[in-house]
């Protein structure tokens, strides 16, 4: 099977067998990331750029040392640099990396749909690293490569995200993203965090955490911003932490071989109980990895790799 | 013919062959550009830094690019890097990144003059990227690759500069290489924005846009800073744009092929109308590629590289 | 002879014949740095991150070009970016860095003790670029470089090592590392910058310039950091100059031969007069070409690189 889309935006497009196909492709990139030389020659003489309007290290990051794994030259732009501040039109600062030769646009943006207006702009693929509140779908293929990976496949599986659903664009491609591959998704937290039209999204929503965590198989937390708090979404960081905090306590309400999933970084102690991120069951930190390797399979299919090629 | 200075420090300084042989070296870059795989080893282990203490993303990222397409290694040091805040001098900056290795220092300056201080401290091989109100060489070698390019040669060709000739450093190296090149240059702004010693460069004066415009064959806009207009060197964004701003209707004096140019980043509405900036008489995004391709040249001839080597 | 540690935390720890052992690495690396082509597939695929919690431009650049002069890919994080500011801590950024398949992680951080808790922390390669007033092991080892290549070998010298004593980590590791190898060590400042326990560390004290600079083989010349006369531990810069600045007069006290040392930046003309900076005993640009040089040994070595392979 071959990729057909210019670009990844959002999940929410994706069918079952793309999402497969980027999950499989990612197997063998995994592999490079754990050899003592991460280097293969797959991308050599292709470019990319981070274009990023809200900082992230760790997602730049990322996609930098991906890229750099299979050879691809990377410069990163942010919002702090000039052509941004003298206030160039997203467009034009597409056509403009384009037209230097760039290949690949990773865009993260404040706005809802920046990355789906900036595909339509510039001939150059574009990755969406997180637009608005809309998706981040890369986040999400992670976290499905690490529940394919430790649990197999997603049919029937339950699994439960916890937190700041309303402004979650990691909770939003997640839901488009399992539900699509069979897995049933609860979302719990606050109910001012809970936005309405989740149900229709296909999720099921839990306003009390043990309801939410009976028998699932997945646990993602979410990362709190503690700036919610101050514009008053939820009370405050101890009831917030007592109320949807997960602990040991929590989790034994979960199928007792619960995976427990993070997208980071993490405040521990309020949303997550350090025991529980550092535990037998956390793959938080094998996320980061995955992570990794889901963006080395992204950059190789969307330059025009086929899956054979890698896996052979 | 060999290249033979240190530097880039101006196009004033240039003859018309050196000129010519950076444009003849800039064509065989060019379509490495446009190739899928954008990658030669011509500067495998020659490195590049490029030195800012003015912010330009677009600018930077062109070398930086150009550098990669290359195979050289490059570092980007700014303004507000701490050396530079901790008040270190200009030339120890360039006396330590030559004694690290470095081939190419790019500097960019907010002082006229910088680059030709800095070429004659340090034995690395310096590229003007901008110094004070003085000289934009690079851009104004991509300007001319464009004209060169759609019009075959300069000889006798009529180029009109609008804008901000005052502050404009580009309007500055414009003039020089194209009247090197045999070409009639034209100026015209705000009386207010026009310096004295324009007519001793070579180019005609106008204050009226229409008279400028007429049977031009080319049409170079210049971005407005709008921070000159609240140090009152013009009346209002909507006072200039209507005398000076470039539109349809006052292409019509021009000849009929005439290019429009625009160094980017533009302010559409302002001093370009984006029919125009879009239409089919402009170059400006490809003024884009054309400047990776000048910038790749310069920095293969600086290391020391052949014109004959490359274009075979 | 290999070498057996994981990390390069300071010069504390290390065997002679582990310093020797860098420093013999360091000489081809020199070599390298002297071609015009500076590059070796050595460490291709192997990834460093600068992960900086202080600026310093001149040391990070020092790193990402001996990085890259080796093949390596390298990426650089500092303060001002996002998972610092959002606290994550120094343990997590770490893991996640790991998790990510980088080899070897530089770091700088304000607190005295940071790199030797991050090592413990992760299976990755630590290298300390400068932690609180503690160590800055690559520094001292570049300052170890210069001299042994001017002076054939430490035992018997005697070096002054002067100014601000007590913040320096710079001053701390030299001591460290000098003692080992048999050098003499005096160090001589303003009574409010010299630490108590310094004698303790092996060096002797002085208080004033003349009697420190006695006879002397090498003189290291810190660089003042301006913000301490604001905090009154010295009276004033003018008064700083007269008493410590080091200018030809003071040097008529040293070994004919002695050699200059300052790590850079200079404040020239307050700690150390630009006739003695630029002066044919200063070694000070040579100090900087030897620091890329140190560094591509120690990357080398930690990497697993053995010392026989690069020196044949």
């Amino acid at each position: 099977m071959f990729w057909q889309r210019k670009d990844l935006l959002g999940l929410r497009q994706l069918t079952p067998e793309e999402i497969n196909l980027v999950l499989d492709t990612a197997v063998p990139m995994k592999e490079i990331i754990g050899r003592k030389i991460k280097k293969t020659p797959t991308l050599r003489g292709r470019s990319m750029v981070t274009l990023f309007y809200e900082n992230s290290t760790r997602t730049r990051t990322s996609f930098d040392l991906a890229a750099k794994f299979l050879s691809a030259d990377t410069v990163g732009l942010s919002a702090s640099s000039s052509s941004v501040a003298k206030g160039e039109s997203l467009r034009d600062t597409g056509l403009t990396l384009t037209a230097m030769g760039v290949d690949v646009v990773v865009l993260r943006h404040p706005a809802s749909g920046a990355a789906e207006y900036l595909a339509r702009c510039i001939p150059a693929a574009v990755i969406n690293a997180g637009d608005g509140t809309h998706e981040h779908p890369t986040q999400a293929l992670l976290d499905m490569f690490a529940i394919r990976e430790k649990k197999g496949s997603f049919a029937g599986l339950k699994v439960a995200i916890v937190g700041d659903i309303l402004h979650s664009r990691v909770a939003r491609s997640n839901i488009w993203g399992l539900t699509k591959m069979g897995a049933e998704v609860r979302v719990v937290g606050p109910a001012t965090l809970l936005p309405a039209e989740i149900e229709q999204m296909g999720a099921r929503v839990y306003t009390e955490l043990d309801a939410a965590l009976e028998g699932v198989d997945v646990v993602n937390v979410l990362r709190i911003q503690l700036e919610r708090q101050q514009q008053g979404l939820f009370p405050s960081i101890r009831e917030y932490s007592r109320l949807f905090g997960i602990n040991q306590r929590r989790l034994e309400r979960t199928a007792p071989d619960a995976l427990i999933l993070h997208p980071g970084p993490m405040n521990r102690g309020v949303e997550i109980d350090p025991q529980v991120a550092y535990g037998s069951r956390s793959v938080i930190t094998e996320q980061v990895t995955n992570g990794v390797a889901v963006r080395m399979a992204l950059l190789y299919l969307l330059t025009g790799g086929e899956h054979s090629a890698i896996s052979n």
